[in-house]
C-alpha cells in the first residue's frame, strides 16, 4: 500500500488557546505553504476555508500547490472560527446562521471544483451544546443531516468527510464519535457522505482506531480520511504522533489496509510550543517507521489478531518496538 | 404518561468483586423476589438467566411473580458469569463457544414465551477485547451480528434489547455506546432488534443520556428498554440515582417522553455495601420526584430546551431542584 | 457563618477558545466593575493583573472599588496570558523569564498592599509540561518552589494561595492537585503560603472537594480561597454552579464550615456564549440555596457523614433536592 | 544501576470479576512459587498475607523461597479480600475493626520479620468512601495516620510502604495518589514509612510517573517500591507492561536513577484471560529493554530533558524505539 502524507496548512502558523492570544509569529500563507512543502515526504495540502482559501485567492493558490508539487486534499470550511457560527452552523436555532452556513460552504465547494480537490473536510465545531436541558438535539441533528444530504446532492463530484470530536470547542459535540457520525452519513442517504478520523479525537472518545475502521467499513466504506496526531488520552492535546503512543498506530495502519483505505495520511497537529515544520515531520517520520514495521511483518501480525493471545502480541511488539 | 417501576432480580443478592468474593449473604432467588416485591413502586422484575431462571424453575417462578402480581420484565441470558464466555460468547472465536451461547439463550427465550415475558435483554459483556492487535474486530463484529440476527429471526414475537457498556469485564466491548449499537441492529435487518439504555453505561462512555434516546429514535424507534442508576463518571459504580447527578434525570425523563418510550423504567444497581432494598427503593423515589418535576413543568422545559440560554435554564432548575 | 461572595472580573469580560478569537464583546474594565456590582450578593471582586490592574490605575480601581462598595478580593498576577511565560513563568529554563516572572509579581504585591488586599491568587497555568522527556521536573519544582518562598518572605503582610489545576494552557500543570499543591506550600516554610481550591479544577483532578478541604486543614489551615464553578468532569468547562452536579456543592460548603473556612466563595466562571451577569449571579444563587440546606439541616448532616450509610443520604438529600 | 526483578505471587493465580467468580484454575500456593521462580530474571517474591502466607505456613514458605534462590520482597497484608473490612481497616467506624486490623497487620510484621522481608506493602485498599456525604474524611483519616504510625513505631526496622490508587474496591480511596500519601506519611513523623508506586494506579491518577517519583524524593527519600504493570488510562486494567504505552517506561526508569532508587521492580499484574507466567515475564522482558535504552542513552536523555524540545525528544525516541 502506497502511502500519501498530507498536512493542515494551518498547522505552521500561530498558536494560541483561550488564555494566551499568541505564542508565535503570524506567517503568511504562501510562507506556510513554503515552510509545508518543504518537510519531508509531504504530498499534500489540506486548506482551511477563508484563512487559507477565498474565491480572490483561489487561482493564486492553485498555482502556489502547483509550484510546490503539492495535491490540495481538502478544504476545511471554516465553520468554528467564526464567531457567527458560535452557537453552532448547520443547527444553528437561528435559520440565518443555518443559511450562512450552506452559502459559505458552496463557496468552498466551488472553490475546491475549481482546485481540483475531490474532498471536504467538514468539521462542525460548533455544532454540539454546552449545557443539559439546553438543545433540541432531535431538531438540530436533524437540521445537520439535512445540511449535509443538501450538500451533498448539490456537489455529487465531491465527497464529503465529516470529522467526528467528542467535544471542544462546545462540551459536546453533535458529530461526538464515528458511530454516531455514521449514522448521521447513512441518514443522508448520500454515498458521498463520509467520515474522517481523527486520531487524536478517537482517544478523546475512547476509541481505538482500527475498531473505528471497521465500524466505517462495515456501513459501506465510508472512512474517507485521516488526522494523525497523538495525546495523553482524556483532551485533543495535538501532540506529535508517538510521543505518548505506538502500538496502536501499528494497529491503525493494519487495520486501514484490511479495509482498503487508499486516501491520504495527513497531519493535524497543533504546536502550541514547538517549532512546527519539526513536529509535523517528526509525526510523518514516525508513521513511515511504524508503517515498515507493518510491511515487514503483516502476516505476522495477520496472525496475532486471530489467535488473541496478548503474550504473543507482546513479544512480537517488544521485538519490534523496544 | 405513566411510568412502570422494575428491578433486576440480582440487584438484591450478593455483592462482590475481584478482590473480595462476598461482601453479604446469599439469599435464595425466592427471598430475593420477595424482597423486591416488598419495594414500593415496583411493578415488574428483571430475570438472570441460569441464575435466577432455568427450565425447571420457570414455572415455579410464573407462580411465585403472579403471586407477588409482578410481571417478568425481561430475561438476561448469562453470558457474563459463566466461564465458557471468558473470551467472548456470540463472537467468541471458538465456534463451538458461539454455538453453546446459541444454545443457551434459544433456551432462554423459550423460557421468555413461557412466562409471557417479551423482552430478551442480550449483555454480551464478554464479548470485547484486551489488548491491542489481539482481536479481529471485523470478523468477530459479524459473528456477533450474525448471531443477533439469528435470534431474532427465530423469535419474531420476542424484541432483543442490546445492552451496551463501553468496558468491564473487558477493557473493550463491541457493544460500547449507542451508536455502534445502533449501527449493528440496523445490520441485522430485524426490527425487533433494539438498544437497552443503562445510564451509568452511558455516563461511562461520555454520552447524553437525553441524546442518546434520540439517537434511538431516529434509527427506527429502537430504545427497548432502560436500566437506571448513578456513579462517578469515570466507572460503572452502579450507585443510587440522584447521588451524584441530577438534571440530568430530569433531561433522560423528558426524552423519553419525547420520543414517546413506552417501556420500563427498571433499576440496575450493584450496593456493594448497602442494604439492597433499601439502594432500590431510594433510586426510584428519586425518579418519581424527578418525574413530578418534569409533569409540572413540561411546557416550561419545552420552551427552555427550544430557547438554549444556560442562564434561564439553570433558574428553572434552581426554583424545582434547590 | 457568614458567606461573603465575590467574581474575578474578567469573568465579564469577552471569551475566546483556540479556535475563535472572540465571541462577544470587549467591554472596559469599568463597565466589567459596574456589571459586576449590579449582581445581587456580590461583594468583593478578584483583579487579575496587567488587564485589571497596573501601577498606573491603581489608584483609580481602588476609588472604583469603594465607589461600589467592593472589596478587592485578591489580585491574580497574569501569569498565563503574557507569552513571555509560554514554557513556564517561576519555573522557566529561562533565568530572565523567572526573574521577570519575580519582579512582575513583586509589583503586584505592591499593587495589593496599596488597595488593601491581603490576598495574592497565583495561578502559575503555563508552569508544567506537555511531553514526556521534555522536563526536569526536579529543577523546575524546586525554581517554583523557591520563588513562592522568596515572595511570601517579602510579603509576610500578605497571603500567597496557590490555585491548582491539572491540565491546561499545559497538558500537566505542577501544581495539579491539593496535596502536591500542600507540599510545595510546605516546602516553601512559610506560614502565608496556602492553596485556592477552583471547584472545576478538583473535579478535572477526580478530588472530591469535601476531601481535599480536610487535607488542606491537616496540613495547617492551608486552605485561603475558593474559587466556584461547575463541569462535566472531564475538562474545566466553567460552567454556571449546579447546572450539572448538586450534592457535591452541600458537600463542600458542609465541609468548609466544619474545616473553619472564612474567606470568600469567589465565583471563577468562563460564559463563553451565556450572558456572564447572569451566568455568575446564577452560581450564587445556588450557593446561597445550597447554603440554606446547610444551614437548616446541618445538625443531620453530620449525623449523616457520621453514619456512613448511602441509603441515609440518599433519603435526605432527596428531601431537601427534589 | 542494577535492576532487581520480583513477582507479587498471586499474580500466578486464579482470577476472578464481579461478574465472573473464576477464569482460571486456584493452583496451590507452592504451585505459584514454583512458576514463579521459573520466570526468567526473577530474584523476588512479594508474599500477600492469608493467601500466601500465614504463621502456621511461614517456616515452610521460607524453606520453600530459600530452596528457589527466591528473596521475600515484601508481605502484602490483606486489608481488602477480607469481608470484615468492607467498610475501611485502619479507618473503619467501628474500633473493633479497627482493632483486629492492627493485630492482623503486627501478625504479618512477625512474619516478615521472620522469613528476613524488611518491607510491608500496605495497600488499604476498602479504606475510602463510596458516597458523598457518607465519611467523615477528616477523622477517618486521623485513624490511618494514627494506625501506620503505630504500627512504624512499633516496628522500626521494617519499612512501610504505602500503595495508593485513586479507586477500586471503593469509588474513592483515601490514599489516591502520590503526593496525599506522601502527606500522610509525613503525619505520621516516622521516617520508616514511604511509598508504593504502582505504575498503573498512577496512570489512572493522571499522573506522570517521572514526576510522582521526584515528589517522593523531594519529600523525603520516601519512595519504598515499585509495582509495574500497564492499562488504558482510566481503570487499573493490570495489563503487560508495554502493550499500551512505551515513552513512559523510559522515563520511569530514568527518573527512578536520577532519584537514587535502589528498590525492587515488582510486577503486580491481573492476567485475566492470558497465561500468567507469560504475561509476567513479558512485562520483565520489555522493562529490561527500556533498560537497555535508559543505560545506553543516559546522557542524551539528561540532555534532552534539560533542553525541553519536544522535536528533539521526539527524534530520538523514534531512534530508539521504532
Amino acid at each position: 500500500m502506497k502511502r500519501k502524507y498530507s498536512v493542515i496548512l494551518g498547522n505552521l502558523g500561530n498558536t494560541c488557546d483561550r488564555f494566551c492570544s499568541s505564542y508565535k509569529e503570524n506567517p503568511t500563507t504562501m510562507a506556510m505553504l513554503k515552510r509545508a512543502a518543504a518537510i519531508p515526504h509531504v504530498q499534500g495540502i489540506e486548506l482551511v476555508g477563508t484563512w487559507d482559501i477565498r474565491p480572490e485567492n483561489a487561482q493564486e493558490m492553485k498555482q502556489a500547490l502547483q509550484g510546490h508539487g503539492l495535491q490540495c486534499v481538502s478544504i476545511i470550511p471554516d465553520l468554528f472560527a467564526d464567531k457567527r457560527y458560535w452557537k453552532g452552523s448547520y443547527s444553528a436555532a437561528d435559520p440565518a446562521v443555518r443559511r450562512l452556513a450552506m452559502e459559505y460552504t458552496r463557496q468552498m465547494c466551488e472553490i475546491a471544483r475549481e482546485l481540483g480537490c475531490g474532498t471536504i473536510n467538514l468539521w462542525p465545531g460548533q455544532d454540539g451544546y454546552d449545557y443539559l436541558l439546553c438543545a433540541d438535539y432531535e431538531q438540530q441533528r436533524q437540521w445537520l443531516c439535512d445540511a449535509v444530504a443538501t450538500l451533498a446532492q448539490a456537489y455529487p463530484d465531491l465527497q464529503f468527510a465529516l470529522e467526528y470530536k467528542p467535544k471542544e470547542p462546545r462540551t459536546h459535540s453533535y458529530l461526538a464519535r464515528m458511530a454516531d457520525t455514521l449514522l448521521l452519513a447513512q441518514e443522508t442517504g448520500c454515498r458521498n457522505v463520509g467520515v474522517t478520523i481523527d486520531t487524536g479525537h478517537a482517544y478523546v472518545g475512547g476509541e481505538v482506531v482500527g475498531e473505528a475502521i471497521v465500524l466505517a467499513k462495515r456501513a459501506g466504506n465510508r472512512l474517507l480520511h485521516m488526522h494523525f496526531n497523538d495525546n495523553h488520552g482524556s483532551w485533543d492535546d495535538d501532540m506529535i504522533v508517538g510521543t505518548v503512543h505506538s502500538v496502536c498506530y501499528i494497529e491503525t495502519l493494519y487495520w486501514l489496509d484490511r479495509c482498503g483505505y487508499e486516501g491520504w495520511l495527513s497531519m493535524d497537529q497543533y504546536p502550541y510550543r514547538e517549532d512546527a515544520a519539526g513536529a509535523i515531520g517528526e509525526s510523518i517520520l514516525w508513521l513511515r517507521k511504524f508503517d515498515q514495521i507493518l510491511q515487514k511483518h503483516r502476516k505476522n501480525i495477520d496472525e496475532l489478531v486471530a489467535a488473541g493471545d496478548a503474550v504473543k502480541t507482546s513479544a512480537f511488539l517488544r521485538s519490534v518496538l523496544a
